[in-house]
Formats: structure tokens, sequence, C-alpha cells
């Protein structure tokens, strides 16, 4: 008799964005007419860049013809495009990374939740509280989150890294040992990133304690601070503890073309459940090799045009007019008498709650105001009294919210 | 410490179409200025319908402009592409599913790997042999498997259900209790399908012993037989037991373009590992909403356009000459003296191998008529003594190999 992973019983309600549709929707069945701004899910608006859509174009081209179509492409990327992220992300920072340690995907949502297959049986995980939902949620399904403690506000296995404006939204190191660490930076949803010195922590903690750090850089692009750290690999070692998500969603308006990749470097190795050593590079190959089928060879060819020096001032001016935005909220809000956090190196706004309660600053923020955010709470315990609004909405419209709530932009 | 996921190392072997790349790019090193036809691995080489690339390039404008932009799109797929595929591919043959049961995927290959994260802790899985080798891998990666048994030729923890020329490669019912059963019609790799009769005493056996049929019909377009079912929602009762994966690949040359997907109707209903009644439909919502950010907009409307008048006309033109390279390898080959099986209603030919040894066969095949096909033993025991051939080569490419062959085409 089949039986269904149980673990799916212990996820807390909906998937944190589907919560949000769905409260949206039921308000616009009510106000058939309601004019909302979407400073929610952190969705871009800006169109793709001029030369992805070229290269697209050309590539659609290319698969129209029996001599230049391409079928199955190799499932960790074209060389082209994994040489072109080597050079412009890593040897350009003097990085020490190799277009074979680069495994490109189509999302770093899946690269994320698609990497605790290499987990042994019983890891633990430490995730930063607040945390984007996939991290825990992914965590529950897989049975390592354990059950869901109402009283503490989270999940009996989870080793919680709380961030917190007391700790500048960097966490402190594990109190409790923790086998694989999540960090992002810079940080969705507090909108700060980390400095150099606070990486090297946890890259030398890892060291000790042959722990696995998970690096999410997908928002690297938006850093405004010179000093802080690009990529977890700029610190020495953490070729030999870590693996580093990027994602191409942001970083050049991709959430509806999908193209991410994740580094996992060759000298990473470990011992596995049986007391094994091996290659965590050899074992994400494999598992790719077998579980995936690359990403569309159209698709690789416009994310190629992003990384060519036209390409990258075409990306960083989207960067910039998002940026100008989060600069835009952050000056309304504090105008308005609100503490807002993020912002600088991330396109963000982590503001506190008035009250306290994110859900009902939602709720209000979306009856009074007709503008949707995020509240805090749905990223976990530490983000409640806060609540996440994003910089990717146009410019007129994120003048139009400031006037709403401030009455002023 | 971090321990690594220990059941990789049950792995056999590498992925089988990675150990031949390696066999022939080996060969090719030595024999720089060698003509090698590729017949192995099942990757199309008609490049993509005219209504598909017209869709492809409308879409990419589309994503030039702001007004008209697409950032993430439902995890699920499309609207217009869910109802385009139930018009076609279920209403048309008065089965009943509605768009909302349609998830949208990059991949059967991943869909087939990751509808595992809805079975329970003991899942006992029941394989055909020879079978696609996704389907054991991503079992063994996930510890259902069990150990290699080199004596017996497989995993302890599989059922086997073999398929022979005595059966007409459809298998007896499971002998052993199996949980879920991995059924694939038109067959890779042996070309051959089921009859509706065979069919409808799988699905009776799983509504009997409350089993979970997986149905994996990628190569439904090219089913000759009139009275060959097409889907197995076709059998009463299908909808209370059965997941069917399609993919575009095949049917549309979208191997390179990425697009399939999954039929989870919402009548499937069963207990999870704690007891509790759960929907296979909503757990696979959730899954796919949490792990997954859907299909490139672009590529949704590529697949839109082969579900036009114009379209299935177009595939099926395509799909009509793979056929016709199908008949001219059964006819050589017979014609030669081989025993072949397939082809009529599969792109695949299914040749016993003189001597036995399919690996023996395949480096003299490759050492000596620079032909690449695929060894069955790679696809199982009982796949060794055959030798997959497909016809997805160019016409000239498949009568140059039939002359190489056999002298003669």
């Amino acid at each position: 008799m089949f039986r269904a992973n149980g673990y799916y019983a212990d996820l807390q309600g909906g998937y944190l964005f589907s919560e949000i549709a769905r409260r949206v929707a039921s308000y616009q069945k009510q106000h058939p007419g309601a004019d909302i701004i979407r400073m929610g899910i952190g969705d871009v608006t800006r169109p793709l860049a001029p030369c992805v859509i070229t290269a697209l174009h050309n590539a659609v081209n290319e698969m129209a013809d029996a001599a230049s179509f391409r079928g199955y492409g190799p499932e960790q990327g074209y060389d082209f495009l994994r040489e072109a992220i080597v050079a412009a992300d890593y040897r350009a920072r003097g990085i020490s990374i190799t277009p074979d340690e680069v495994f490109v995907s189509d999302g770093a949502k899946c690269d994320v939740g698609n990497i605790q297959e290499l987990f042994g049986r019983d890891t633990v995980v430490a995730l930063m509280d607040p945390v984007y939902p996939v991290y825990a949620d992914t965590n529950v399904m897989t049975g390592r989150a354990g059950k869901y403690n109402k009283e503490e506000g989270g999940y009996e296995n989870i080793v919680y890294l709380p961030c917190t404006a007391q700790n500048g939204f960097v966490p402190d190191l594990p109190k409790r040992p923790a086998d694989v660490i999540y960090l992002c930076y810079p940080n969705n949803p507090t909108g700060m990133t980390i400095t150099r010195a606070q990486l090297k922590a946890f890259v030398e903690y890892a060291l000790e304690n042959k722990a696995l750090l998970l690096y999410d850089s997908a928002y690297e692009i938006f850093i405004g601070d010179p000093d802080a750290p690009h990529s977890v690999f700029e610190i020495e070692g953490a070729n030999r503890c870590a693996i580093e998500f990027r994602s191409l969603s942001k970083t050049a308006g991709f959430t509806g073309v999908r193209c991410a990749y994740a580094v996992v470097p060759k000298a990473l190795r470990c011992r596995d459940d049986n007391g094994g050593d091996v290659s965590l590079h050899d074992m994400w190959f494999r598992r790719q090799s077998t579980r995936f089928n690359g990403v569309p060879y159209i698709t690789q060819r416009g994310a190629e045009a992003i990384f060519s020096e036209e390409g990258r001032k075409q990306i960083l001016e989207i960067a910039a007019y998002y940026m100008q935005n989060a600069r835009i909220i952050c000056q309304s809000m504090q105008k308005a008498g609100y503490t807002v956090y993020g912002g600088l190196n991330a396109p963000y706004i982590w503001l506190q709650t008035p009250g306290g309660d994110s859900w009902a600053f939602f709720d209000e923020l979306l009856n009074t105001k007709q503008i949707v955010g995020t509240p805090g709470a749905g990223f976990g315990k530490a983000g409640e009294g806060y609540f996440r609004m994003t910089a990717f909405a146009s410019r007129e419209n994120t003048l139009r919210a400031m006037e709403r709530i401030c009455g002023q932009a």
C-alpha cells in the first residue's frame, strides 16, 4: 500500500507568497476597481536588457535550422556560459574558481532545495531567522526540521540564528552544533549585508567544525558598500567548506526567464554516512546529470549576454534604477517616522511595524492604502515586528506608494 | 560535522549516457577524423517547428517591453498552456482532466525524480527491466533501492518486472508487493507498447492494492497502432491511482528547450506515513510552489504553439519523419539477419545482439562502423543481449548507418 511522505503534514500554513496572493485576490474580488501597488513578492518589473533580447532572438533563430539546432545540452550548462560566469563574477575579483565548478540551473530556489539531496541522514541545519521560507520549508518536507513547536515559534530540529536590530541582522555563530549553515547576503528579507570579518568568522567556524556553508548571494549585484564581500569565496578556505548560489533573477530581470548557478568547489570534500571520503562536486555533478536536463539553450545564450561589457553596463543601469527606488522608500518612510533597515546593499527595505503585528500591518496597508508588502512573521519568529517592502516596482508606482503611505515621496 | 548522503555510494557506475559520451570522446580522441553517426542517446535532430519559432520570437519581444514583460509566473504553468494541453491531449480523446490537474515542468526527467519527494519512508518501488536509468538511479540516491546485488544483477529492495521477448516486453503484475509501479509506454528502450487490456490489468492491480502507478508516456505522439492507449487515464479508475508524465522533448523537438508536464488528478488520495488522508495533487502543488519557479514564459509560449491546429500538423510531420527512419532501420536490420523489436509505436529499435554481450556490441559498432547505439545492459539486467538504436538521426545519417552495418539501406 502506497503511503505519502508524512513530513508534509509538519509544514506550517501555505507557502508565504501563495498566502499573500490569496489575500490580495480576495481583496481584489471585494474591490474590483482597486488600484493595488505590489511591493510584496520580490519580482522585477523592468524589461530584459536589450543585449539579452538580441541574444535570445539569435538563439531562437539557431533552433530553426537543423545545422545550428541544439538538443540536449550538458546538464551542468554550456561551457560558453560557465566560462563567462567565471570571468565576470570570480576571476575579475581575483577569486580562483574554474568553469567546471559552476553548475548552471533554472533557479536558486531549485538549487537551494535540491542541494539537500546531498545531505546525510541526520544532518542538523542552522537557518537565519528571519529567512527566505524556501530554506525552512524544504527542510520540513524532507523531515530534517522535525515538529513545529508553537510556543517556541520554530521547528524543533532546526538551529535558529536570530538576526535582529541588535546584531545588525548578522547572526552570532551557532550555539548548538549545526552541520549545515545557510547564509544569505545581501540578505532577503532584511536588505542588510555582512562584513568580510563576519563572513570570515563563519568560514572559520565551518572549517573547525567540519560544517557546510550554503551561501546565497542572489542579490550580489546590488551591493553598494565597497568593502562588503561579493562572494563567500573571497574568504580563504571557503572553497573547502562552502557552496555558493547565484541567480540572474534579480541580477538581470530573469524571474520569468529562469537562470541561476551554484558553485561547488572541487576542494570541497567530506565524509558520507558510510564513512567514505567523498567530493560534493562529484556528487552534485551526478545529481544534476541524473535528475536534471540543463537550462534551455536559448536561455543560456540570453544569460551569456549579460556578461559582455555592454551587457554588464545595461544590467548595472537596471540595478541602479531599483536601488534609487530603495533610496526613495527609505527616505520617505523615515520622514514619515518609521524605523527602516536595509535598502543600501539590497533592494529590500525592512521596517519596524508600528504595533508589532506584521500580518495586521499587511492587512492594514492592503485595506487602507492598497499596497502589498510582506509581513516579517512570514519569514520566521524573529521577523515578527518587521515588514518587507521591495524596491522592484516601477519608479512611478514606488513614488505613488510613498505618497499614499507618507503623504509625500 | 557534516556528512554526505551515503546512498550515492550505492550507485552502480556512471549515468549510462555519461558513460557512452566518455567512450565516444575517447574514440574520437584516438581517431580525430572519424565520421561518427550517433544513434545512442535519444536526442532529436530536426529543428523546431515554424510555429514554435514564431511563438518564441513573439514572447521574446514581449519581454523587451515593461508593459508586456513577465516576471515570476505560476509555478504550475500559465493557464494558457495548461488549457491547451488539456484540450489537445485529453479532452480531444474524451478523457476528463482539468487544467489545474496539469503541472508544467522543465522536463519529465525532473518530474520523475522529484515525484519521489511525495513517497513515504518505506515505499517499495517496482521498475520495469530494462528501464530508463533515471527511474532506478534516483531511487538509489534516496535510499529506496538498497544495496546492489551483483549476482542478482539488481538492487535488493527494488521489485523488478522483466520485459522480454517472451512477454512481448510488457511485464506481468508484480509478484512481490510494490507500493509504486513505474510504467513507460510507448517504451524506452524497447520501442514496444502496451495494449489497453494489459494497462487495465495494472490499473486494477493498483486500485486493489492501493498502489501508485507512475505512467510515463513521453513517446505518445509516435503511437502507430490505432488501438494502443495514449494515456493511462483512458482506463477507468486510473485517476484514483495514477500520475502521468508527458514531455515535449520528443513530441516537439524540445530536448534543448525543456518543457514537460505531469498530470496529478485531484481524485488521487492516499494515506501518509502518519495515517493522515492526503491528496497527492495538493502535495505536488505544494512541492512545486516551494521548490520550483516554473518554466520560462518564453518556453511556455513556444509550447502552446504546438497545440494549435497548424502546430499539431507541423509536429506530426516531424514525428512521421522519425518513424520513417524507424521503418528503414527495422527493415535494413532484418534484411541483414538481425532480430528486431519496436520501431512501430516508438522511435526506438531494440535488437538482439549477436553473441549477447551488449557493451561488446557497442564497442564493436563504434570501432568498426563508427556508429553509436546504446547497450541494453545499461538499462538493466533484462536488457543484456539487446541493443537500442534510435530513429532520431537525420534521414541521411540513418541511411548511411544502415549502409555501414548492412551494406544496404
